[in-house]
């Protein structure tokens, strides 16, 4: 896969590219979903939304409004750091929801989450500097920091978060400034990091000169358990946090943000100039306008119903076909769950016979950064299909397994 | 203005940043335009298209229709080379306006096209690597490639374009492998580059590894004189297009393309996804829309009306009222004129002087690589200000050089 574009290239055309793009494959997961598009194809490969709950009639009403009342402020050219009363709704919704003290100022609107792991990428990272990051780990992140050719240092995940032995094994020799996590049922796993976790981890990293970035982008479905502090309330100065309204309203806006102290926003809003201005002014006040007109808790509550009904049929179904000797998460939110095959088994070769099958996932080994530690893991989605198709689709996939087994 | 933001900041939070970031200044004129908000002032420093003109009823009916006829469609995740249909229209229209062959695959869809220039500098630049650019040059460019940490090679501006003697010696010994035009009513210059020159440039280039980014924002914006071919046409292997909607739609929505050939789109696609996945896919969808449905050709003729009135009453207004000597460029479209006051001059000191005047423009310094070399240039926008202001805005600047004369 690694290979596929360059096939075409000559050698003499690969040398006028800078280096720090020569080694990024394009992304298997999207190589992947290209295989998982057929009509009776059931797919948990995806990490979609559910697009059956997006509030399209709410967000309609929203634009004609923002179209009557601000008609051409919402058309022009904006300000860099992002639209001031957007700013204000997210830090009242982190005191409101995670009791999290943030001033606007420290909020900078980005394209997506992933516009923010690209910016900290840049402001953050010299060639060949170390990146400590939970593996598995969010594909999105690790392809958006190799562009700027770091040493990934991956810390393994247990059950309950950053296996802290080993992070502070690391910590001991490491100069990484950046170091990054998804607490909160995490992509791939969709684990949850536990209080006694992070705490450990807060203390191993206090005063060092060194950023820990907590993704949060699913922190807002929640179906079952109880949340954790978030990083930021037991380590302030030194976390910076990734959010985004992809999850909790659509993930077509591209609309995200960071929040960080003020010496780095300094610099990531420099970074954000030069990377495309600034985002989107139209969307940024269509979004307000449905956030602070429309009942958006309403529709993440309903998000969190039907995924949790969603999550029971899938784990309910693995229970029920699924071999022996298989294991898996039971996450309490967020839209995946993590498969783990006994040993001897490979995931890869599961792939080819699941898709025979008509059942589609995405194999664990992109989210190593190696991409070769995990043979027998994969990753499933439970947001994008219904709890009948979860029904059939573990059914082929249980069915799959034992074909492999033979 | 450099060091404004790093005084806050003790050494040793300075030293967790990459060093492709400590260099890169705020922009220059995001500082100026914060100076010249007083309501007293007339400002030709921005460049922002006029307001007055954005199509807001048509664009809300477009979007009214897209969220009725595709609803669920334009909210979800997307692909990252961007809608299918609009880039099937770019090249129509480039087909139909500029008699270019392009292949929708050749389009890639970008957060406006400073996206373009940040993605361009991503795949192609390593540190200390050469970029031949015209000087002055736009700031956005030497911004976004500013944080790959290139080696500037400026070659100067005539009214006819690059000065091709230059170019030649340049290329004698240079290893670039990317050059940047404006070829259309330049910012900040407002000059277009003349069919000889372009010829002369192309058969400089031709097959050697080097490729040349035409930015061509304003290429619609034209009030008077002929269009010259496109480099595309001349060169057609070797030059990228960089384009967006930002000048004959609105900025806000932070539209714009990328052309490239094959073996680089691919790598710009990776980047593309690395930076933030895709561009806002609703908003993608809301411009085809409206490209298709309402009379945007109409449109953008209204805009070189009114453009052009404003640049007439610009050019009339320095000859009236600027003492001589004072040199000024008469652009056939787009936005800027170009001012070069007489030796001995500094712009920003008249800069001073003109604030107190209230009267506000762009000194010359930040088009420039070395941030140095030109103390007696500025750039004025004619396209935000009405004819009426125009002549008293010009007035007050012309008293503003003479008081610098005394």
């Amino acid at each position: 896969m690694n290979n596929l574009n360059n096939e075409t290239m000559s050698l003499q055309q690969q040398g006028i590219f800078a280096d720090r793009i020569t080694d990024v494959p394009r992304s298997f997961i999207r190589e992947i979903l290209k295989v998982a598009i057929s009509p009776e194809m059931i797919s948990f490969a995806g990490g979609l939304p559910n697009r059956e709950l997006f509030p399209v009639e709410d967000l309609k009403q929203a634009a004609i409004s923002i179209f009557d009342k601000a008609g051409k402020e919402i058309l022009q050219y904006s300000n860099t750091e992002g639209y001031l009363p957007l700013r204000e709704l997210i830090a009242e919704r982190y005191l409101l929801k995670m009791g999290l003290q943030i001033s606007p100022d420290n909020i900078l609107i980005t394209s997506g989450s992933q516009q923010g792991l690209d910016l900290l990428g840049k402001i953050f990272l010299n060639d060949g500097e170390e990146v400590i990051l939970e593996e598995p780990g969010y594909l999105g992140a690790i392809q958006a920091f190799s562009l700027f050719r770091p040493k990934f240092c991956p810390v393994p995940l247990t059950l309950e978060g950053m296996d802290t032995n080993i992070l502070a094994d690391i910590l001991k020799h490491s100069k990484a400034k950046l170091m990054y996590t998804v607490p909160e049922f995490q992509n791939p796993s969709g684990i949850s990091y536990t209080e006694d976790t992070r705490r450990k981890m807060a203390d191993l990293l206090s005063g060092r000169q060194l950023y820990l970035v907590e993704d949060n982008p699913y922190v807002e479905l929640r179906f079952s358990g109880n949340p954790s502090n978030s990083f930021y309330k037991l380590l302030p100065d030194q976390t910076i946090l990734l959010g985004t309204f992809s999850k909790t309203v659509v993930p077509g806006f591209r609309m995200g943000w960071i929040v960080a102290p003020d010496h780095i926003m300094d610099k990531l809003i420099v970074a954000k100039q030069a990377a495309d201005l600034h985002t989107n002014i139209f969307t940024q006040q269509l979004l307000y306008e449905y956030l602070t007109h429309y009942n958006n808790d309403a529709h993440i509550k309903r998000i969190c119903e039907v995924y949790g009904r969603q999550r029971d049929s899938m784990v309910d179904s693995i229970k029920r076909f699924f071999p022996d000797g298989v294991e898996y998460t039971i996450p309490n939110g967020g839209m995946f769950l993590w498969v783990i095959l006994p040993e001897g088994y490979s995931s890869m070769e599961l792939f080819d016979i699941a898709i025979k099958q008509n059942v589609a996932f995405v194999p664990g080994n992109p989210f190593y950064t190696d991409g070769k530690t995990s043979y027998r893991t994969l990753r499933l989605n439970f947001s994008c299909s219904d709890e009948k198709t979860i029904h059939i689709g573990i059914k082929r996939l249980a069915e799959a397994i034992v074909k492999m087994k033979r």
